[in-house]
């Protein structure tokens, strides 16, 4: 790790960035010039004023996406400020080119308001398609993302916290498969409570997962209606969460909520879990530890403690649960059918057609989810947000 | 004309888009992704973290200009809003991209509130290493820039203002040596008292006209100290100008203005000056008819009337004034070496150079600025600059 670290801080040198902004157009005549700039522009300038949809047209915005952080939550760092998380918005921005060939571009916002946050980014969406919020910790992420989906005509998508969710809930689909589970009889642990574990309960909530059967845990114990670790005023997300999950009220920590789960889903720290608490779970157990770089615990351990199927954020392990298999897709999809916004059924067609892309006679312990580097799955992901997106009336061509 | 504006209509429909965003990066196996994304992109996180000049060697900063505009001043079409501002926009984007390899993102804010724009155009500063503003109204466009400066450590340059200025004064300096006139005995009359038309006055003051022998018109007639169309509360810049030019406070109109007169600027309308006035300038008179595309006077009007040279911004005339030779090279400059600011003495290295380009035994009436097309010219004028920027210590590496 220290090796990967290392020579990365050497390429970033030698990169000397890792996006370029290039020109579509050359520009080596009077003729160009007139053309590109004055005194032709002022025509598609006029016809963008008379109707703002031929901004999609006549401009870049018909591919082109932000990627706006405030640098509080950026990786497993903290936060670590606006400047310092560019290296990975600019990363996170390649990713959308190489894979869905996106033109995404990254801000990093210096203010920790809310208020200044959603008014910045409003203020800006009219020169965008899309905007993908990135890094920002919770609970403000949930306000800052639900205000400007309302605020703006154009999607909103906090990755950190359906990127995940998503993909994680294809494997989950998958590997219930491969288990002979039902997704209605399921009991779930989750450890975890922020962006990423909230938006990982309402998800598998969508698509059958029955809260009453889910234990959620963070990093201050089991939460349920009225326990002491949910303030409803500082996170009325989690509160609402509590209130349909654990009806139980199963007090105390994670090693409890595991006892008899069907699943376990990590987005919390390393070593969170051990061997021996796994193996209190039911037969057939599926173990997501999702901690990043180290899993709440490590596969092998987890298959020592009797887990049958582990999937991890890691890519040197089985079954990695990488978001990277959802955004670039979801974005293409939303911009060529320029959605308004990205809603929860384009998110479940997402998680259905990540699952259907390993046909079910090559369903395997091991081999529940895509691979995160196979860049045919945007196009899957992209047909599948389309369909959806116009069968629920978000999509506007 | 017409025909120029339905071709550039129909080239934008083609284009799709006048810029793109691409990686400089190829992820194509699990060791680009631990190296460009996660885990390894954390190191450099760290390290800008740790120093934040380092976000100018790990990141695109150290080539990234911001090209924001809110739409009030779009070309010479007014008001027309941030979505139908884009294409120029993202014009003026690939010229500092061919002109001068200059990495440059437009963004058009949806706001007209002066607090509002500083305060969203601050906030982004950490992602860019330089803002060049375009196309914002004056007076508004004065506060803006000044309280720009004075909050960020990158350079804020708005190029309406200081562009035109940089530009019209080195085809000033060569125009004087044509007609064998020294620079500090020059009256000159100026028809336009907005951006472009005070950042002139400054300018070519500072490089020797002496203001008193200086008469600024607005639409609304000659401007001095105590005069009707001079409001100091709203636009206290125009109202400086008028305390130092026109002490013999000529009253009347740009006709009053140009009696005597051995140069003349426009940076107004169509049709402000006949050739009546121009034959009461004084003999050799330079004319700047710089209005766009129509200028306030026909060339052949004006040397009809007795200019013996003049320059406009059309391309399709000897002597184009066009700012495309200044803010690329400028930009260039600025970010090679690390410029905390663009300051008045690197926009007047930037004049100098520009004159420079021109040897004196090929001076003419019809030649006394480079052609805007000279890709050559950007290079001159970035060394210029930063030459500038080290004597005057803004230069940071």
């Amino acid at each position: 790790m220290a090796n990967i670290r290392e020579e990365s801080l050497q390429k970033h040198y030698e990169w000397n960035g890792k996006i370029e902004v290039k020109s579509r157009v050359s520009v080596e005549t009077r003729a160009d010039l007139s053309l590109a700039y004055t005194p032709g522009v002022a025509e598609p300038c006029l016809a963008i004023q008379k109707d703002v949809n031929k901004s999609y047209e006549l401009t870049r915005r018909n591919n082109l996406v932000a990627v706006i952080t405030d640098g509080t939550a950026v990786l497993g760092l903290g936060d670590i400020g606006p400047e310092a998380g560019m290296p990975v918005m600019e990363g996170k921005c390649i990713l959308f080119k190489e894979f869905a060939d996106v033109d995404a571009f990254p801000l990093c916002i210096k203010s920790k308001d809310v208020d200044e946050i959603v008014r910045t980014v409003y203020l800006l969406s009219g020169s965008f398609g899309g905007i993908n919020l990135e890094d920002i910790a919770a609970p403000r992420c949930f306000e800052i993302e639900r205000r400007l989906i309302e605020a703006c005509d154009i999607p909103i998508f906090h990755d950190d916290q359906h990127g995940t969710a998503i993909v994680v809930a294809a494997a989950l689909i998958n590997a219930l498969k491969v288990v002979g589970k039902k997704i209605g009889d399921i009991r779930v642990a989750m450890s975890g409570a922020g962006a990423a574990g909230l938006s990982i309960a309402k998800h598998i909530i969508r698509l059958g997962v029955d809260p009453a059967k889910m234990i959620i845990c963070n990093s201050r114990g089991t939460v349920y209606d009225g326990a002491p670790n949910v303030d409803p005023v500082k996170n009325p997300d989690l509160a609402a969460m509590a209130k349909i999950t654990n009806v139980d009220k199963v007090a105390g920590g994670i090693a409890d909520a595991l006892k008899g789960a069907d699943v376990f889903i990590g987005v919390s720290a390393p070593g969170t879990v051990t061997k021996e608490m796994i193996s209190t779970m039911a037969k057939d157990a599926i173990v997501f530890p999702m901690a990043n770089p180290t899993p709440e615990i490590m596969p092998d351990e987890a298959l020592a403690g009797g887990a049958r199927i582990v999937g991890t954020g890691r890519s040197d392990f089985p079954n990695q649960i990488n978001n990277l298999l959802a955004f670039p897709g979801i974005f293409r999809g939303a911009l060529d059918c320029r959605a308004s916004r990205i809603n929860e059924e384009m998110k479940v067609a997402t998680s259905i057609a990540l699952a259907s892309l390993i046909p079910e006679s090559e369903l395997s312990e091991t081999n529940v989810i895509p691979s995160a580097l196979n860049k045919d799955v945007a196009k899957v992901v992209s047909a599948a947000v389309i369909k959806a997106a116009k069968e629920t009336g978000v999509a506007r061509i």
